[in-house]
């Protein structure tokens, strides 16, 4: 988890425009629309008659990531994943990034070749071009900001605003584990802090690990979508929580929801490593966040299309416009939905 | 040119999403290529059979900005210029533009509406609109990256690569006064720390202070072609001073220049202040850089095109592969361009 890094380039000996050689030199142009990529003032691109989505996300050392665990390689896989997890979202296909870099001088440039190196590595798996962006120094910490385009025929794209009462609530896979996995990791630094020489004990627990460190974005759900000839009624990804994204859902289809507690998925290491922290494992798959599964509403009529399909789960249904957004519990009762994005968890669930 | 602010409401008062609302609900959209805007995944945009040009820029204080003396409303008016001068430096539109804002909570909620105001006024100034963004905290200082959408007919766009040996080189508009304005500002910052008490001397020098806390993106300058029925050869805009540019501008078409010093238009003001510094004024055009003017080649056939036109300045020729890329000074004696970038000007420039 921990690399060595044997040769050291301070960013001084090249400068910027050598740096960005560098940094780009293994970037390769596959999508059919891109006509100029990295290198001009701007990329083109050309969508024929499709329609383009677009999305940009920041990540910020400090705030998003923690360098003390978070291997380069992987920040830069994860922060390209949690870009076109947006475009997914939509239904869409992601087809290309724009990369903003800011780094202080305690970076060397080795470091930054395995951050793009992540990158590349997420786009050569969904067929993604790098297309442009902007490298500069900061004056502490790493800062990385993806914008990235998709398309889709619009017809396909799904937006959060057309749910329908009665629609079902579904969600493409278990929840709750990549906060579990951010759980383990605090607590491995913590004890790293006090002793040193303590190697972390993290290999029993590498499911939540691999969904914290390594997310993949659903983008093989919109394939899957149109193989099924299924399209939602209204779809968003899962980066801030269940309960916070399914009140998105709610507020912007203007409409309450039933989610039923036993339906949520979680995975059973999941489950163990929320109890080794004293966590009940629903509260992480609520208000945890990071999971980029989907969440999605499909009409009633589109039931037998996803029942018994072993990669899909019902939690749910939207009610009508006025009803309560609630959590019916295990125990039959039902309770009020509460969001939790920035301000949330961080703060609540360490207390 | 430093505000009041009575009202000071702290980030940690709204979250996420209410500070969302707060920052956006100016936002309007007047691009009939904008589908859907903010508050979905992403943005959906429509670019029926046009080139879409797409680029990112971040800035980060610190580096690209001082607080000190940089009001908060320009910060976003430039940094939305900024961009969109990579779009007409392509010969293209700025039609979309995505926002990514981190901010530590030194930042209040009045102060970044103030940010917004001054990225809504220039997207208003070119019937740009603001489509999607992501906001975050930072553990330190303000970082902002703004990601602009353009479009072209494909005849129409103009690169780096295609100048020819004998175009004609020619710039929209006096260089160095943003290089001098900056001194200004710098100087006038020690002042302050220094001795509190005493008031900013900057009354005299209004253009200069203008060139670098409030500059224009020459989007003009796109229509300007349009209606001369003239496409330049090549393009870049001057970000980092024209002698970095223009070896871009050799680099990528694989050509040597000659700039005639005599030639590159100085404002009287900007001469007055770098004497003041005693650097020489072509000095600060060559290095300086944040100009935001077009640096542009053209076919010496479209010379009557521009000749006499008080708005074009022709500085000089490319020459053949192989040629050096030399400033022909007023003496007549030919010495080598060198490229500053990143880890020139302000290192070297201040020594």
């Amino acid at each position: 988890m921990f690399e060595n890094r044997e040769k050291r380039t301070e960013l001084s000996e090249l400068g910027e425009f050598k740096l960005i050689d560098r940094l780009t030199k293994n970037v390769a142009n596959r999508q059919k629309s891109t006509i100029l990529g990295i290198g001009d003032d701007a990329a083109i691109l050309n969508f024929d008659g499709k329609q383009v989505l677009l999305s940009t996300d920041l990540l910020i050392e400090g705030i998003h990531f923690d360098m003390s665990y978070m291997p380069l390689k992987h920040l830069g896989y994860k922060a390209v994943m949690v870009n076109i997890s947006d475009i997914a979202a939509m239904n869409g296909t992601p087809t290309q990034i724009a990369v903003g870099l800011a780094v202080s001088n305690r970076y060397s440039v080795e470091a930054l070749e395995e951050i793009y190196a992540g990158m590349l590595l997420a786009c050569l798996k969904h067929n993604i071009d790098l297309v442009g962006g902007d490298t500069t120094s900061s004056t502490s910490g790493l800062m990385l900001s993806i914008t990235v385009l998709g398309e889709a025929a619009p017809k396909d794209i799904v937006r959060r605003s057309t749910a329908k009462s009665g629609d079902l609530i579904v969600v493409s896979g278990d929840l709750g584990a990549a906060y579990t996995g951010l759980l383990l990791l605090e607590r491995e630094k913590e004890v790293f802090a006090k002793d040193p020489s303590i190697q972390p004990e993290l290999d029993s627990y590498p499911y939540v690990l691999e969904r914290i460190l390594r997310p993949e974005a659903r983008v093989d759900m919109v394939m899957r979508f149109a193989d099924m000839d299924l399209i939602p009624t209204s779809m968003i990804d899962i980066s801030d929580g269940l309960a916070s994204e399914i009140m998105h859902l709610c507020e912007e289809s203007a409409l309450g929801c039933q989610l039923y507690e036993d339906k949520i998925p979680i995975d059973p290491q999941t489950v163990t490593v929320a109890e080794l922290f004293n966590i009940h494992p629903v509260t992480c798959a609520l208000n945890g966040g990071e999971d980029y599964e989907l969440l999605f509403t499909v009409s009633q009529n589109d039931f037998e299309k996803i029942n018994g399909q072993g990669e899909f789960y019902i939690i749910g249904h939207m009610t009508e416009t006025g009803s309560p957004k609630s959590l019916i519990t295990t125990s039959g009762e039902a309770i009020p939905l509460t969001a939790q994005g920035w301000d949330g968890i961080k703060k609540d669930d360490k207390a």
